[in-house]
């Protein structure tokens, strides 16, 4: 095969790179960085967008669009956002070419310099709160509860695709609320939307819960997170909901006439996820011989393979599979009839592997005899012979069994690999030969956290909203401690 | 009333402006020509690209994403293209801004300066096509047909809103084929696909042409258009589909083997329509008392106002609606009912036709006692008393007339103000006490076409597809002609 993948035991990292160009999800482009989403992969990403945008509408909220560009004194008003954002971004200083008067292609106008530079927005909150200042005067104005889907840009020195590029898409909430308490609410409602999706529609498992103060998005009280655990070991943040208190209606000076008459400041929260989930997906239930896809996002769901020697047999399987996938597109279900003449059934079987098509049916002269068709699971990889009788609901049912079965199996990996430790000795242990979640002990301090991130380059993932209350001691600084948090190496 | 609107026959240019910003379609922003789409407005473009987004598919294309910069360089490859484009844009010149060392905010670091300059696209054809050239190598890659849906940016210096806005929102196709035939065919099928949707979901017929070569775009063999005529008799270029013959597959030396074994360059085209579109569908249809929104893509369909006094009535008013909700929703029409209790309704009534909302029911005690509402339409602010039985169907109907009427008013309008000259007085005349597509005899050539914009301003907005061929002297300069193009004046 023309298309061989490195294998996940041989170099998981060169695997994934491997499989997200060789099956057509997206492409490094010319510009340092930025990546081209290619048809296939932005057909799973569509579907992405499509479950979260509906989920976003059935929880209130609405979309609108926001300026790409911010003026560079924005990012000096929130102090502790402009440290952690404001630095590696992409920074517009002219709004002009010309000619080069030597005759050397064209070159920046020197008289068109900006008088405020503007910056590529690498996130909105600064343009938006300065916008909302407009829209807000009374609390019956709020909550307003708004989303934007957007390109955003962070100038990354070291890139990979989907998981970390120069340019990606994403959606970025902004809601304003008049309490704290609804504002808490809010971010607390779009953390388990984003677990909710991510678990039903990419069937995979996450841990909820709060970042420690080191871990926390630039200007927020609060950040939620749901941490996903990929093949490798590693954690996956893979969506993110952050209580901004007053922060950035101080920084912008948004205030509100209260019920009560007297004024306010504004509560916010932002959320966001991006195709980073393009990377979770392709990471977590992947194998050896490609992608594999949850049904419920796969561009199509079913692919149909005729297996021929002469054109009449071609027809003849061809009326046949014209009639199932009649059946299969009244259950709404998606289907691929791939007829195409200049490639083998074998390259197609490949082919389609390689792109995680979740179910191939081949159908074969044989089979016409025998009213049968071959149907193959990607998941599993196993092939069964099944009659054409009732094989639209059999379909159904398989797709449903395919989507639990992957997450299933998901599951199953991330309580495998998630490990208490009691020392800090044993946590260096695990981390270096067995990696995953590791369940420890912390004292809540930022520097204990930060030793034990430059000493073994493990974070603290999150502080799980379940975690159970329970004394122990640090494992690193012996300190007391009222529960455990997750420790892991991470994307 | 506090939204009140400046009359189009006052200041048909204010009256667009307020109209936008007071019925909470867009705002002006912080940035310099960049707006912010509010959710009102945005909600309106989510249903002009749903409908788009599947027009396309339906027509065999896909979906998917390029990077938001381009190489300085890759502007200077195609000749024309970079006299056409790429001198009023956004350039990035440095990737990461410090803390003043003076300690007054943030500045740009001079140590991160670029090698080469990134333009912010201001159309995508030159890094697309560089990526093409990795994509094709055979007949059998062909045709690829590609569209995405992104934001531009294109320096202008004189903006307003949705109209010429330095950001905006637009999809850009672009696919490349095996012929020179198969990619005019599909230049003139996408031409067609914008026509379709222009009138059958914004309710406004256009002209569909092909650009003289002066109004071609920069780079195109032939631009073919829809123009829409405003109602203050200035045309609007809605939609533009573009035959970029061999240009851009020489300039990224994008070439391809034939069927026949031998080596060609890729035949292209491109097309996209944008946010533009929201201003032609406002100005095209609206009023004095604010938007008329055809039903097809209003954000919510019917209005339903309860007229009350005590809180009982309401409450009895409310049984009702919201059956009549129900009803509604099944034959799949959006409906809002406003039972809010801090506004009048008085001020609702004002407000919704403000928002173009196509129709409204309100429903008082008297009408609960006689099984009756009153229907107001938004086009002819017609007001009716209908029975309560059959109201769905009812009002089923009437969002199809009122749909059709919007349709047929414009394209009265357009007809009226369709006016065929034989000299360049009468074209003088009727340009400036007027206005509207006039028809006249043109000689073909770019000399004249620009003394005539020069010494009047107007443009040819097309040569007629369905042009009749008849003999004639060109109006300006009396050099024989075989048809009539259209001239305007226009945004």
């Amino acid at each position: 095969m023309a298309k061989e993948l490195t294998s996940r035991s041989e170099n998981y990292s060169q695997w994934y790179n491997d499989l997200v160009v060789k099956a057509d999800l997206a492409d490094n482009s010319a510009v340092r960085g930025c990546m081209v989403i290619k048809p296939y992969g932005y057909a799973i990403w569509e579907k992405m967008q499509a479950e979260l945008d509906r989920m976003f509408k059935e929880t209130g909220h609405v979309n609108a669009y926001f300026p790409l560009f911010i003026p560079k004194s924005f990012f000096s008003k929130e102090a502790s956002h402009v440290e952690g954002f404001a630095k590696e971004c992409a920074v517009v200083t002219h709004y002009r070419l010309m000619n080069d008067p030597n005759g050397k292609g064209i070159i920046v106008d020197p008289d068109a310099k900006l008088e405020e530079e503007l910056i590529v927005r690498p996130t909105s909150e600064t343009i938006i709160w300065n916008t909302y200042k407009t829209w807000i005067q009374s609390y019956r104005d709020l909550p307003l509860l708004i989303n934007q889907w957007a390109n955003v840009v962070r100038w990354e020195m070291r890139t990979r695709l989907f998981l970390r590029t120069t340019e990606f898409l994403w959606q970025e909430g902004h809601t304003a609320h008049a309490t704290r308490q609804e504002a808490l609410e809010e971010t607390e409602r779009m953390v388990n939307v984003y677990a909710t999706f991510v678990e039903n529609f990419m069937a995979l498992p996450v841990v909820k819960g709060a970042k420690s103060a080191n871990e926390r998005f630039a200007g927020a009280l609060e950040t939620y997170t749901i941490e996903a655990l990929m093949q490798d070991g590693k954690a996956l943040q893979s969506g993110t909901s952050h209580f901004l208190g007053q922060n950035f209606a101080k920084a912008f000076d948004v205030r509100f006439a209260t019920k009560e008459g007297t004024e306010d400041f504004v509560w916010a929260t932002s959320w966001g996820v991006s195709t980073r989930l393009m990377g979770a997906l392709i990471m977590a239930h992947s194998d050896d011989n490609g992608l594999v896809l949850p049904p419920k996002l796969a561009p199509f769901q079913v692919v149909i393979v005729p297996i021929y020697k002469q054109a009449e047999q071609l027809d003849a399987i061809s009326e046949k599979v014209d009639s199932i996938v009649v059946k299969l597109k009244a259950l709404g279900i998606s289907v691929k009839y791939d007829k195409s003449d200049n490639k083998k059934p074998g390259w197609k079987f490949a082919e389609y592997e390689l792109k995680g098509v979740p179910v191939r049916i081949a159908i074969g002269p044989r089979d016409l005899e025998n009213g049968t068709v071959e149907v193959a699971r990607r998941d599993t990889l196993e092939k069964q012979v099944i009659s054409m009788d009732g094989i639209d609901l059999y379909i159904q049912q398989l797709l449903n069994d395919i989507q639990e079965n992957i997450y299933n199996k998901a599951f199953a990996f991330r309580k495998e690999m998630t490990t208490p430790v009691e020392t800090y000795e044993e946590f260096k242990e695990v981390l270096q030969n067995k990696g995953g979640f590791i369940s420890a002990h912390w004292d809540g301090t930022s520097e204990t956290e930060q030793k034990i991130k430059d000493e073994t380059k493990a974070t603290i993932r999150c502080i799980p909203f379940d975690q159970v209350s329970e004394t122990g001691k640090c494992m690193y600084s012996g300190k007391p401690s009222t529960g455990r948090v997750l420790f892991a190496l991470s994307y």
